[in-house]
């Protein structure tokens, strides 16, 4: 039997939020129905609201920060049971079978990946994300969320956790590296805050020194603004990895510079127009320039855990269902310090 | 006490090459003196004759591609002696102190490494290349040529070869992989044969398959023309690694569309302009772009070993120095199958 839900949508693309009531699939063999505590805004809402990443499916839920309670179980489910403390991350299903999934890399699967929302499942029925009361979501998407994590300060850590963790990992973020995380918002303070955990020495690269002391709070031993001219010159060849979570084009060859021969700088975000890179500054120091998005279930699980054992936790700010309208554009202005996370009790009302 | 060498300099930038006699530092106690028997026509002398990368040092004598026979050994020289086959690359000098020197990435020398030629040594005299007669170069910069590679096709390995060797290791080009190499020209054709000697499935990209029968002689299974637009399609997510051999803008994303999740394009042709990429082509699929500059000396030994082990030997055109100067348009307009080669011999008449 299908629920019912109090969610929050948008109708078309652009328009501002409202509330409605989605219903939710019945549970399923495989299923876990969540009761959804917090749900986290991640920047790529809007972009999806907003349709800047092509034509979205309307009406829309958007949210793939979810964190809440285990409700009910469907028969075939062995890993949960009601009560426990869950997560779901910007994926829902993929098809379990092929080399990428069962490498635990679920997000390049080759049938395809189904997104928590604003996607088609394999049913061909919408996927509506987590500004929602609650979701069912089937076993292998599903992780768990450690004691030591609030559930509030765990939701944006199923996207802005992990799009940081993963690149930071397979790239060798750890003791005796020079790390840089480029820009200080929701992405970024958690990247500052992974990498100083496995143990780099990291710098942050953020247009102003506006917010050096919340970033060395977090673990940065060296803040540098990149809109001085001089901070490329005092950089030059100083990182390991540079890890980018900036949404707009930058001035990749003058980044570059900043790192070591075979360095390596990733990018987690996504600005709408192509980048100039000049092949030069790749190729004389072996320089890399890659990309990296979000990482597998394994992987998410593996990442709570950490930040569980080495007190890695966003800052939030708790708004309820009627501010996410009013704190859309503060995410897009950098205005808010530094990830909103939505209080879904009050979606009730 | 120097000695004189004739040799083919520019006198100027855009010059015609002209003969003339340089001089030659006198043997010092680590030097190792070699008659130059042949010296390779890359690419990029051109680009430095032409004064593409910026001011060049003129008189210019050019040439990286240097082999030849040992004639005289200074006292503290311990690895070679008078007879021996031996080769010289990129470079003739580094600090041989720093990090990189002694990890043996003496192109990231932190002092700075000294180029063969178009370059100022670290007593501030220019160096000058291999279209010449005789060198006299520090035994660190010296490798030996195994008996199985003729002196003429090894010529070419000391730049071409080092530089297609060193991305195709580090990234793993090896048995089970896919590996593209974009570009049958003077570097591509020896890139085809390293990777499939290295046990990758190799497919070539070029413009025509007008080189198609050459591209399968040299080990290529696949053979695909980038000028036809079902290429893009039909390839799409194939490669593991592509190596990039074009020094002219392509479309970047096009060409990373071709990668698996998780793959690299690797570049080592240095166009003027930049190029421009999306950001999307590479964080969608964790893939990666790079750049890849020769190699050091104990790899550049490794690679000299690995070709005589697996019979990987470029395809030559045998010339004499009054030929170069009309060789250096047919190098620009890719008319050479595949490596120009110039027999010093002929440097004395």
């Amino acid at each position: 039997m299908t629920t019912s839900a109090r969610a929050l949508q948008a109708p078309s693309a652009k328009a501002p939020l409202e509330a409605t009531t989605i219903a939710r699939r019945a549970l399923g063999e495989q299923d876990v129905a969540i009761d959804i505590k917090f749900c986290g805004i991640c920047h790529s809402d809007i972009h999806q609201v907003e349709g800047d990443w092509g034509r979205g499916l309307f009406p829309m839920v958007p949210g793939h920060e979810i964190a809440g309670i285990v409700s009910a179980v469907g028969s075939g489910v062995t890993r949960f049971v009601p009560g426990d403390r869950v997560g779901v991350g910007c994926f829902v299903d993929s098809c379990g079978a092929c080399m990428y999934c069962l490498d635990g890399e679920e997000q390049f699967c080759t049938k395809g990946v189904i997104a928590t929302y604003n996607a088609k499942d394999y049913d061909g029925e919408p996927t509506y994300g987590g500004y929602s009361e609650h979701i069912v979501v089937t076993e292998r998407f599903v992780v768990k969320i450690p004691d030591a994590l609030g559930l509030d300060v765990a939701a944006p850590l199923l996207c802005a956790g992990i799009t940081m963790y993963s690149p930071l990992k397979r790239w060798g973020a750890g003791p005796g590296k020079q790390v840089a995380i480029v820009g200080m918002g929701g992405l970024g303070h958690v990247g500052v805050q992974l990498a100083a955990a496995l143990g780099a020495e990291v710098t942050v690269l953020s247009q102003t020194l506006s917010k050096e002391e919340d970033g060395r709070r977090f673990g940065a031993t060296d803040y540098h603004a990149t809109s001085d001219k001089a901070t490329f010159k005092a950089l030059r060849g100083r990182f390991d990895l540079i890890v980018n979570t900036v949404s707009a084009n930058l001035p990749l060859d003058a980044y570059l510079g900043l790192l070591k021969p075979g360095g390596a700088m990733v990018s987690v975000g996504l600005p709408v127009e192509p980048d100039k890179v000049h092949a030069g500054s790749l190729i004389g120091r072996n320089r890399i320039y890659a990309g990296s998005n979000v990482g597998g279930l394994p992987e998410t699980q593996e990442m709570l855990d950490f930040c569980a054992q080495h007190g890695v936790a966003p800052a939030i700010e708790l708004i309820g269902a009627n501010e996410v309208n009013a704190a859309y554009p503060r995410v897009t202005g950098s205005d808010v310090r530094y990830r909103f996370v939505i209080d879904t009790a009050t979606l009730a009302s």
